[in-house]
């Protein structure tokens, strides 16, 4: 089969690799119904996270289960599934706790942009649809692997309530998403902070109420005036950089909680300004499994739409294209399907 | 009358200050029944924040009402009351998310080293007890000022819960207090870290049922060999150093919360380390008024005893032998009386 490769900055190949088989007993063989590109991969294409040779790329999937391996007692082929970028025993102590993305047995996906791939620990990892879900539901089950997730768990570790007040930093698909998320828990007011036209409307489709265009303390300034001095109850961080941190720990209310999700690169947090700041803090890699039961029951019965992040469809062979498309900020989410 | 005024590094004298009087309508003063030394008067006392000027000391107080300003309704001349060390108005919007000690209006209490203290915004900043207790529940009361209170956001923003297990890093009178508020909490395993043996003494009588005296990489060994490899549920920073703060957030399971109360000096947190931690991080100055009403009750009823943490007590002309004391470790914590 022929999937993508990276080889170094901005060269993305789609080359021949070998197909996966079946290695271990908890296995499963899925055909890759639609995988994409995520914006954590634009961290090694642009070089940021130096990649030393030729690697496979991609951890976001859903598609139809082609075979199980022997110790496999919930999926079955035919089945069209879904899993979080982590593979998960889901029944080690850190799982039953919620969070699946620090399982004790944890394996990280990493080879998806291919037409078929191999999952581990597929009882704790994947999960079905009640039937094949017709083909204009698959880009929102894609997003369930990841994306979705990853927002749902950047309002759910920001503790968004009935009621409350959300700031979502960042306006990549994540953050995109954890406004949709945020709407979905409830929240009443919605501040989406992106300056790019056709995001924010994306952000207001999703339930953003306000937007934000500044940045850094403008940005502060605004959001204080938004809450009448007071600080939102929640943050959503979707970033990563130090400029996003402190934007969304200073943004939030005391007693009021940051979610963080974007992958830190070069954060240094001072702890008597995090002390004084009064908030709460958590995040981490998002236990998308945690979430899936219920994000697949949503998008099933068509309460939400998430795959509209992604904005570009593409062949998988074009894969290259996509990369750049988001790399180039033209594209919010690059799908490619097999 | 006289006060503790702090002159430089381990130069604190009992001296010739001004008697305070109501300058505020909100304000009342208070005839000091006990005062103390606190762990953070310390750092000001080894000149790790260097002072400047001669500087009045204390911040943690109860005592009787002398006098209260023309637009004070909820408290009388004659009543025993406990405060904060931050005055604040429990009406602002922080007040009423129980963040008190970030109150808009909040003002810092530095004076409580003497005989007769000036209270600022005194409706939403002193308690009375339903009546003035005996002698012996005094140390008690005046525990609750600060580091009994300190102590139980610590137990209460680490999120200990009936059945967990808590770790307490710090083994000063706010670390030993945690102990007690864990323990109050329901803690079902309470894990001090201590290597003074006075100390182990208290935190057992206080309801911890193992002690580890290992630090740094041994000690967060020890606490994952107690807790079968997971890491704790919840853990208590009482210290405010970087090592101590590794020590917490390592010794968290995913998804488990640090509680950190210790002032922090120096403490510089990695991003990345904190987001693949998955713990939840909460703390700041105790919003001790929010737990007061709680705290008087349990005093009250003499189901808690904090006032044990007071081993050595001094007639407050002899305040310089009690910052001494301390600072040397021979006492836990040093009462003053007037």
């Amino acid at each position: 089969m022929k999937g993508a490769v990276l080889y170094g900055p901005r060269d993305v190949r789609f080359e021949e690799r070998s197909t996966p088989a079946i290695t271990e007993p908890t296995d499963a063989i899925i055909r890759i119904s639609a995988t994409c590109v995520c914006g954590s991969d634009l961290w090694p294409y642009r070089g940021i996270n130096p990649i030393t040779q030729p690697t496979p790329m991609g951890h976001e999937y859903c598609g139809i289960v082609e075979e199980i391996g022997s110790a496999v007692k919930t999926i079955k082929p035919g089945q069209f599934v879904i899993g979080s970028f982590f593979a998960s025993d889901n029944s080690c102590p850190h799982c039953k706790a919620g969070y699946q993305t620090s399982c004790q047995h944890r394996e990280f996906v990493t080879t998806a942009q291919a037409p078929i791939l191999r999952v581990p620990l597929t009882d704790g990892t994947l999960l079905p649809t009640p039937e094949v879900p017709s083909a204009n539901l698959i880009p929102s089950f894609l997003a369930a692997s990841d994306v979705l997730g990853t927002g749902w768990f950047a309002a759910s570790a920001a503790n968004v309530k009935p009621g409350s007040t959300a700031v979502v930093v960042g306006d990549g698909a994540v953050g995109l998403l954890g406004v949709l998320s945020a709407k979905q828990m409830g929240a009443e007011r919605i501040i989406a902070m992106s300056r790019h036209e056709k995001r924010q409307k994306l952000a207001r489709e999703f339930g953003a109420t306000d937007i934000v265009t500044e940045r850094g303390d403008e940005g502060i300034a605004r959001i204080m005036e938004v809450t009448k001095g007071v600080g939102a109850d929640s943050v959503l961080e979707c970033v990563g950089t130090q400029e996003s941190m402190m934007q969304a720990i200073r943004s939030t209310r005391p007693g009021g909680s940051v979610g963080y999700v974007g992958v830190p690169h070069g954060v240094e947090l001072d702890g008597e300004k995090l002390f004084y700041s009064h908030v709460h803090l958590h995040g981490g890699p998002a236990p998308v499994r945690r979430f899936l039961p219920k994000l697949i029951n949503l998008i099933w019965k068509e309460k939400i739409n998430p795959g509209k992040v992604f904005d570009l469809s593409l062949p998988l062979d074009q894969v290259a294209e996509g990369y750049r498309a988001m790399d180039e900020r033209r594209a919010i989410k690059a799908l490619l399907r097999p």
